[in-house]
């Protein structure tokens, strides 16, 4: 367990700070989890006020001495109700806010209007889009999170390795790999900002079912055990000759990776061979134009287009009507975080310290998907590097 | 995997239908996952048009065939922007809402305002007290998936006696009993409604680490592996003579149930002992009041007044400071469902079909955390129905 640094929070605050002064903000207002997490260092019910310079204020609901403990800021103060945050602030010498930036991508329609009870005189905007800004530029401490994170991933990939047989569920599968990652100390909890985005671990799929379409955003989704939570594991058993899907969300100290290797039992088709070695080309045409500078959408056109040429427009990411608009997300304490290697985004350049999932992937319909997923992040002189490290590859058992 | 019959969704359609009308609301709009499973059998991305009076249309971006399998609803079209929406109510002849519900309490501003946008001349209202009205009564149905959750976490329990050894970490016991559970086709995600909201199958801590307080709205939070998520299992190693707090829930085909028991190697002290036999006590309170026609704050006022009366006014239901403001709460497709055996709520009654945990506990600090809970259900002939059924001994091994 480790406990954010004060040096890193403040540095956190500071580039918020900065980037609100751009953006003509009084305050924003901290409230959603992950948010609260990179900017105090703890999850404890309350809020963080953020003014355009000066020291934050990290309110309290619950538990105050646990958010003392756990978030390194200076001003931790308990606080009961919305209503006593005017006084908090004249306590401080802070003025009422006139232009207040709060996460209005995540927060819901009535704890919004509750805070806009308590300050009924300002105008609001959207803080979201800078909140993401600032966390999509890791720092060194970030990516040691991240390295760790990498590392219980391959354990997972590992235990794959071990445990795959013939006849086991995909579901037994998943199992055992998500116990692995529980006993490495995964958190369980993969957190995803896109309002309705639910994810559990891993998608664990093998051949038919790894071709499924499903509601989430993203290349694969499977079947599932059920239609509340139709993703990921079902209960088809693992054949021989069939790709078996192993995308895995490592987490260590609240930082995801992403990795995604393929298993099979004895040989899978020629076919799905070079759709395999196709998308490891993908991946290397993204390590050559993925530097600092290139704008996101840039790598997603070029990488796009060679998958195309290589023959795959219409079972790229994603089945043919279910294909997604992007190859790579940003992540960190959120899977789905800037940068989005993704259409558009001809504005937003990459830079050093993104850290972005990579997941050239292809279906191909009745026989199954296939394809490669690691982490990168842009270091400052050396260029991009992978966070992700297993072997890459085809691993037939 | 169960498919939802469709007289089951036509059954909840109209029963919405008649509470819209009380409330004189011309449309509601379905769009979170919970719900959308509950009304459509499925969560494909999209939303759910429910009219005063007619038929429900299903819009699905993602994916539709899909959609169509799993949802038993006769209209199901596909949807590619919320441009589309008025054009689809046009073609099944339906006018223009004035006055339309949506989930407030768990809908993001901005969605919200992009569905604003397509009827900028409406009214809109909370529409989720009146979801949660309609969701809060199983059916015969939805009793039978709860009875299959109870089975599940039942199996849990089973394995609790049989892997808890002295030295082993809270994380270890909990990764143990995490893989049954999977293994026995727990869906893997909580849903909990509320904003922030985050929960993983379970709490699981011994001794010191249960009466640790934390952030999340429940008696005992624990110290959790980092601050990222700072509730459940942590590296405490498991010792003699103290509680071992197993709080687990099932979840089959998307039902929820709720569970917790103690364990110890060991005995514990009598303190602690004649603290569980209180909190049964407080328990077989609750099934004498626990009647249809009783207020649910009245269910809560009475099994409180005992707790005091026993001697518990500072520890019941969390540590002094901590303490929460309910001793049960209602279950099904999320975990903080109606009905709130809470403070207040002296309108709301108890009905028929109603199901509830209930979790009366009390935190000694330095020493641990101790109680008992169960997932009951208001039968139409037989009274309070117990649906986890484990056996209720203090289990020392």
């Amino acid at each position: 367990m480790r406990i954010t640094p004060r040096e890193e929070l403040e540095y956190r605050i500071k580039k918020l700070q900065s980037y609100m002064a751009e953006a003509d903000i009084d305050a924003v207002i901290v409230a959603q989890n992950a948010d609260l997490f990179y900017f105090t260092g703890t999850i404890q019910s309350g809020a963080l006020y953020v003014p355009a310079t000066g020291e934050p204020i990290y309110m309290v609901r619950k538990d105050l001495m646990r958010a003392r403990m756990e978030c390194g800021l200076r001003e931790v103060v308990p606080f009961a109700s919305m209503k006593d945050i005017p006084g908090i602030l004249s306590n401080y010498g802070y003025g009422l806010p006139a232009r207040i930036g709060m996460e209005l991508d995540v927060m819901p329609v009535n704890f919004f209007v509750r805070y806009r009870a308590v300050f009924p005189a300002a105008d609001y905007v959207d803080a979201s889009p800078l909140i993401r800004r600032v966390r999509m530029v890791k720092s060194k401490y970030e990516i040691h999170l991240l390295q760790d994170s990498a590392t219980q991933v391959d354990k997972v990939y590992r235990r794959a390795r071990e445990v795959i047989r013939e006849g086991m569920t995909d579901l037994e599968l998943a199992a055992e790999l998500e116990f692995v990652a529980r006993k490495e100390g995964h958190q369980g909890l993969v957190r995803m900002r896109a309002f309705n985005a639910e994810l559990f671990y891993a998608h664990v799929f093998s051949g038919s079912d790894s071709a499924v379409p499903a509601y989430v955003d993203t290349p694969l989704g499977g079947l599932g055990l059920n239609p509340s939570f139709g993703q990921g594991a079902g209960l088809k058993r693992i054949e021989r000759n069939e790709p078996i899907i192993v995308d895995f969300a490592g987490c260590v100290d609240g930082y995801l990776t992403d990795q995604t290797r393929v298993f099979s039992i004895g040989d899978i088709s020629d076919r799905m061979k070079k759709a395999y070695d196709d998308m490891l080309k993908v991946q290397q045409r993204m390590t050559e134009v993925a530097l600092s500078g290139t704008p996101w959408g840039h790598v997603y056109d070029v990488c796009r287009a060679l998958a195309v040429e290589l023959g795959y427009a219409d079972s790229f990411m994603g089945a043919k009507g279910a294909q997604v608009s992007f190859i790579g997300h940003g992540i960190g304490i959120e899977i789905d975080e800037y940068p989005f290697i993704a259409k558009g985004f001809s504005e937003m350049v990459l830079e050093p310290g993104m850290v972005f999932a990579f997941e050239p992937k292809v279906v191909l319909p009745g026989e199954g998907a296939i394809g490669i997923e690691n982490t990168f992040y842009i270091s400052n002189y050396e260029g991009l590097k992978q966070l992700t490290f297993s072997d890459q590859e085809l691993i037939s058992l």
